[in-house]
């Protein structure tokens, strides 16, 4: 397969990665002309910095991972994600409410989101690890109805949680395709042969922090 | 050692915890007298409502369990969960910065976040299971210099972490104590003796899910 480097969202949201480590990312980014690279809003600015005049997209991610957040909270940081230089923003879903089936939250949480963001990709992690494939069904149908460009399988920081599964990405992209959403792929993606998997899955992004072992 | 309910933060933050859950949280705090209560910020409402008239206070957590939202967006979710009833506000330092020692981004943010607490006792959550024993001094200065009323210890949340350990505790005792500021013990707390282990050690809260064997 040609061309991973256009599906790797290259990764770092570990809470005690160093401003070295991060910069290191941003240039690996631009090296290997990743799609692009995920990290934490206190680090969008920076990346704003330093991936100046190329093409890498900056993602970052919004009530995460736990998603626990109040929707007011998750809008608000939203919105300063994007002044601080965002270009997509991966929002975590809110699980109990989705494993409650609070449909009316879940949406209007989506939607003010989405408003939050414009014309700017919004996906929601649907963290499939803590999901049954109803509940992976429901929570695709209600980012369709909330109005998001993609859906995401995981935060990748669940305990003992194995991330993406190219089932579950299966069945994501079955839900999604034909009201024109799209899939990334997180969690769990370390090697080329698990990135082929997603990608045949129905994948479009992996989101990823072996990205060079990857693409080598 | 009498009265451990009084040290006791009934603690509930899993991510696909239900609503029901929520709810026995809060009758399990009344009946045992438990300090408090420890929820995420989307549930700090339902907890309002549900603990009226008690004496429970309502603790809630800040930029959890990474740390790594920017501060603005820190100060705006604290504001927030006053606003909806939260008593007691449990941030969570900034790792990255704190290892890089970025004294004035911590301490300002610290700062920043205890003036939208007000009268309210903000607890910093210093993530002790990846500190040295320099850096978790330094977060302890750094908590005493923001105007923080406690340090805790973990967010319990780190993967292969083991939460609060007695001598991390009686460290963060010995740094602060003299400033004034208390000690709050959490993560991995599980049974009696753990408990009494933490409150010897200069813990006056222990953050856990296990408070009602330890008072049984």
């Amino acid at each position: 397969m040609e061309n991973l480097n256009k599906y790797v969202e290259h990764t770092l949201l570990k809470q005690d990665a160093s401003e070295k480590d991060l910069l290191k990312l941003f240039e690996e980014a631009k090296e290997h002309k990743f799609l692009g690279v995920c990290v934490n809003p206190c680090y969008v600015k920076l990346a704003k910095e330093n991936l100046k005049g190329s093409d890498v997209k900056i993602v970052t991610v919004i009530g995460f991972p736990l998603g626990a957040n109040t929707t007011d909270v998750k809008v608000f940081e939203t919105k300063k994600a994007i002044e601080d230089g965002a270009d997509e923003i991966d929002m975590v879903i809110n699980v109990t409410k989705l494993k409650d089936d609070d449909k009316d939250f879940i949406v209007n949480e989506i939607r003010s989101i989405k408003q939050a963001c414009g014309v700017h990709n919004l996906k929601v992690i649907i963290e499939t690890d803590l999901l049954t494939k109803e509940e992976i069904v429901r929570a695709c149908k209600y980012s369709i109805e909330g109005g998001a460009d993609l859906v995401k399988t995981s935060t990748g920081f669940v305990k003992g949680g194995v991330g993406a599964k190219a089932e579950d990405v299966k069945l994501m992209y079955q839900t999604v395709k034909d009201a024109g959403l799209q899939v990334k792929a997180s969690g769990g993606i370390r090697d080329k042969e698990a990135a082929i998997a997603m990608i045949e899955a129905g994948a479009v992004r992996l989101g990823t922090s072996s990205g060079i072992k990857i693409v080598s």
